[in-house]
């Protein structure tokens, strides 16, 4: 384990203690399962509703660990984040657990109700540009004035060992999952769930779900190299940032396929988890069914896998009753 | 419990039989919490996912129960039932579990949403007009031509027992309930519950949450008698039904309370179940949060109720994204 450790940023004791640390504040998720879906998939199906974690997405164990693990002067001058909404919101919630300030540096066209649960934890936001050099310049710009400690959404080791606890949960839920299908953006939660799956069953294969307007990730395994892309263009609006240089090595060995969507395919599959599973899904946490679902899936990869794990990473999309 | 099953028509027994006898095919549902609701509230809310059974409804419980009930001869001549859509959908499903026809009598104002579950269970869908009297005429029809076997929506022993394991399931995953809130139309599902659950914990509170454009119980209660209503008139589609004899002597000794709310309440609820929840929850479904969070309960009911069960009994109410 040392071994995985040196060599990643995440190990499976990192991810264990991870667990225990956020295990007073975050919720165990529940794994449905649908005969529909099943019948449309024809594998038998296993969901993981990080939808129904405290903020509405998986982000809230990753930031729940690093900010407990802060030293408490680290943690006296506050923290400081900037994301397109659900990272956004799982700091505001964690530093108010912790007792700290949280600033959050929000893009002007995030979805409304992000940024409502971004203030409904308390936290203090500031409008940006939406570019992520806008971004950064902003943060910067507040964590020289008040010393606070920059959050980041996915390229931390604290970050991806809270998220790796997903795997733990899911394996322990249904031990017999051939593959998990993870949806990727920074590569944060793929690497935390790569990295606890793996060592806990060796032969399991993690395929990252991608949009096709965003398509990094795949565009960097083919390369063998982090490649960035300059304006990703999906409706996805949690998955355009970039891999970084924790969550790359962990990708590029322990990833078996980065499988690739386009937004029309995406909008059918949040179609479903709302007809057919009863849940709310954002388009990011719906790209695991859309890529289960589609011709690319069935020709490209495996096709012996039968029992698959699939994320619904988040469920912060606005809806109208029709 | 012989004495109980004399005086009513369902018992702890028959509940307990009926969850051995449905449990190959029923989804055991998850419980939720939310922290959010739980502020709004002021007291701690636990919610049973009835809208994640099969068929998107608790009504798969009963009618399950119902056809595997049924012995082969009456197996043979198929099914029959008349509904709103729910267990309409359930019977079609059930029925194909059995290897036997149903016979779905619709109104024809059912949601499309509801009419599909229904076809694709297999159901052969006879559309009506949307009145109890072409209901039960048409049914008759169909009766008489097949030989088919009634079974109906809420006011049947079997039927009873079925939803009745829902309270089973739910003081299981939450043992320190202090109430539970139910919709209430026919009255199958409270009466299931409340004698399920009153058997297990006796000072367990049973409220009733009806809508006031529907409040026939409400009315039955205060009158000491079953009163129906010509013109229900309230969004919750599922919930215009009237009690029956089998159902009503349960809701008469066994259930505390009926709270009404209004069509507003019931949609404000149904947004906070989406947003909050992440959860697709019909006008019917939602009705348990619209009541807790209602003046009427919080003047009405008793206050120290700490620990609330809310059953979110179905989900397939049609979405729009936005």
């Amino acid at each position: 384990m040392e071994q995985t450790r040196k060599r990643y940023a995440a190990d499976l004791k990192s991810i264990m203690e991870a667990r225990k640390r956020i295990a007073p504040y975050a919720h165990a998720t529940p794994v449905i399962t649908s005969s529909t879906l099943d019948a449309l998939a024809g594998r038998k199906l296993f969901f993981k509703c990080e939808l129904l974690q405290k903020g509405g997405a998986f982000k809230f164990r990753g930031a729940c660990n690093a900010i407990l693990s802060l030293s408490e002067d680290e943690a006296k001058r506050g923290v400081l984040t900037h994301s397109s909404g659900n990272h956004a919101a799982a700091v505001a919630l964690a530093a108010r657990i912790r007792g700290i300030k949280a600033h959050i540096v929000v893009p002007r066209n995030v979805p409304a109700c992000k940024l409502e649960n971004v203030k409904r934890y308390g936290g203090q936001i500031t409008l940006c540009e939406p570019s992520l050099e806008a971004r950064q310049k902003e943060a910067a710009r507040i964590q020289q004035s008040t010393g606070a400690v920059l959050v980041h959404s996915s390229n931390d080791p604290d970050i991806i060992s809270g998220q790796g606890t997903v795997a733990l949960e899911f394996l322990e839920q249904v031990p017999l999952l051939d593959a998990i299908i993870v949806p990727i953006s920074g590569g944060g939660l793929i690497s935390g769930i790569a990295l606890a799956a793996k060592a806990i069953k060796p032969e399991i294969i993690i395929i990252a779900a991608e949009p096709s307007g965003a398509d990094d990730a795949a565009q960097s395994k083919a390369a063998g190299r982090i490649v960035t892309l300059k304006q990703p263009k999906t409706i996805a609006d949690g998955l355009r940032a970039s891999l970084g240089n924790f969550t790359w090595p962990v990708i590029r060995d322990l990833v078996s396929a980065v499988v690739t969507v386009d937004d029309d395919e995406i909008l059918e599959a949040m179609k479903l988890c709302h007809e057919v599973l009863k849940m709310t899904v954002e388009p990011s946490g719906a790209i695991g069914l859309a890529v289960i679902l589609s011709d690319k899936f069935k020709n490209e990869v495996r096709t012996n896998l039968e029992n698959i794990g699939i994320v619904l990473s988040g469920g912060n999309a606005g809806l109208k009753l029709c």
